[in-house]
């Protein structure tokens, strides 16, 4: 996989990449890849963090305040963790350029969108997004620069967005190998809780339950994993920073999905005491339709277990 | 991954596999690449199955009534779903030689020596196993020889069984690549309802929530799977009827385990409702460390997010 070559000329003059973790990194580099920025600016607060940049190479000024950071920026993307886009809102505030375009990747929109508002200027073009793409691992060494081909990126521009704008952002998405979507921040919350934020929680709370069961070794879960339990705790072992402020910013829609499936499993449950093998069965064969339609839409490999178990 | 070279000479006479499925056909593949039995021997009720394990050349002889396909056999290994042992034993029961082999690779334990021992003439050594090993695919075609290489399968054989039948069963997954433990068939029940039995219901009750969720379409489900979603698709494509019968014959531990699980999400689901984030940020710590032990240990691939994003 790989994307395409670079542009004869950039679509943006300064472009800051503010948190450098698996996604600001892989987006400093497909945006070098695709010589996307004239310049290209990435801050993160860890000085750590910024040595690594610096060392991998990731862009062309490596900034050690916010502040230098943001200053004549045309785009900002902030790539924190949900619960710090307000104070980092607060501290780039000051320093934007007129008409700059503020966004983020956060998998959470109407929170960010309300805690940007509250800190930025009037004049800053607040148009948050969210790509939905990523792996287990987190840290600047993770990202890569195909890590956005053929994944969905969702826009939230708020009412009455600058159109112009939301055209940049969107093809800035697309030159990095995205598809881009446009939606509400209410309803990418709502859609984001079933296709991703619950399943973490269930994913997290299998493993818990495993780690906790007295009656079954720790050891024994890990040698006997491979029935079904290890794709779990691939999820679970996603950022628990990142996952905390995810549920505690999207409290509603989390809570509304969860309780439709606590219902589902509790009907599951009655089928299984009551022996009702049609009810069972009916679901199986449901889900499997599901499968064949993300496969088909490039979602999802068809390698039979991913290819873990063929050489 | 490959298996050993092929043996001197065979440490089965006539070994029948009775189930040509995914599991059936990668014995019979991992005991042809391994010369294991001198005569391997194939039969499935399925016409279209027989003949197509003709067809990939899997067995000496593909067998047309069990009756033929258990005649003279030292160890039959009986590959079907749980709920078909009953009848497949009575079918075979009266063709049995003295003092054969029989075992299976079923997912439940307690059911399936109950049906057995019903059925099964006295002079009979009934061994059950289950290998944990699999994937989504069903069906002659999905097996392969490596299969069961570096898994785990275990064997509960019955109070007072003969130990030399046990060592014989023992050394054939041995020979497949497979580490083999013996347990209880009550605690490899109980051990299965959370490595196996549950995260396939919670697969695929979360995959029946998405698709019935009003305000979100299914369109947009398959879209933004990548978040997380889609990696519980994987194994709620598997195959229907096996796991209809794996849960309506391990129904005790599999409520017992299930009951534990929304236990345990109701109390994540109330952290997340009064915001307290510390609960939610320790379960996502200590969830990490179980997904490295299961990396180390070998039961997993540490390639991020299965190797799917990158090249």
């Amino acid at each position: 996989m790989v994307l395409d070559p670079p542009l004869a000329s950039p679509m943006v003059g300064r472009l800051t990449i503010i948190g450098v973790g698996l996604i600001g990194s892989s987006i400093l580099r497909a945006a070098k890849v695709r010589g996307l920025a004239g310049t290209l600016v990435a801050y993160d607060a860890s000085e750590a963090v910024r040595d690594r940049a610096l060392a991998l190479d990731l862009a062309d000024l490596v900034a050690s305040t916010p502040e230098q950071a943001v200053r004549d920026a045309d785009i900002v993307i902030l790539c924190v963790p949900v619960g710090a886009m307000s104070s980092i809102g607060a501290e780039i505030a000051p320093h934007l350029k007129p008409d700059v375009i503020v966004s983020d990747v956060g998998s959470v929109k109407g929170a960010v969108l309300t805690a940007l508002r509250q800190h930025l200027p009037a004049h800053a073009r607040i148009i948050p997004g969210h790509p939905v793409a990523g792996t287990e691992y987190s840290g600047p060494d993770a990202g890569f620069a195909t890590l956005f081909k053929n994944r969905w990126c969702i826009l939230t521009p708020p009412e009455g967005a600058d159109a112009v704008a939301v055209g940049q952002l969107s093809a800035l998405w697309t030159a990095m190998g995205a598809n881009v979507e446009t939606m509400t921040p209410e309803h990418h919350d709502l859609v984001l809780a079933i296709t991703s934020h619950v399943p973490h929680l269930i994913a997290y709370n299998i493993v818990g339950t495993a780690a906790d069961l007295e009656e079954v070794t720790n050891s024994e879960v890990i040698k006997f994993s491979a029935g079904g339990f290890r794709d779990f705790t691939r999820i679970a072992a996603s950022d628990p920073t990142m996952w905390r402020d995810v549920f505690l910013n999207n409290r509603e829609a989390v809570i509304e999905v969860l309780g439709r499936f606590t219902e589902d499993l509790i009907a599951l449950q009655r089928a299984i005491r009551w022996e009702q093998g049609d009810t069972l069965f009916d679901l199986f064969t449901r889900t499997r339709a599901i499968r064949r339609s993300i496969i088909e839409q490039g979602q999802e490999t068809a390698a039979p277990d991913f290819g873990r178990e063929r050489e």
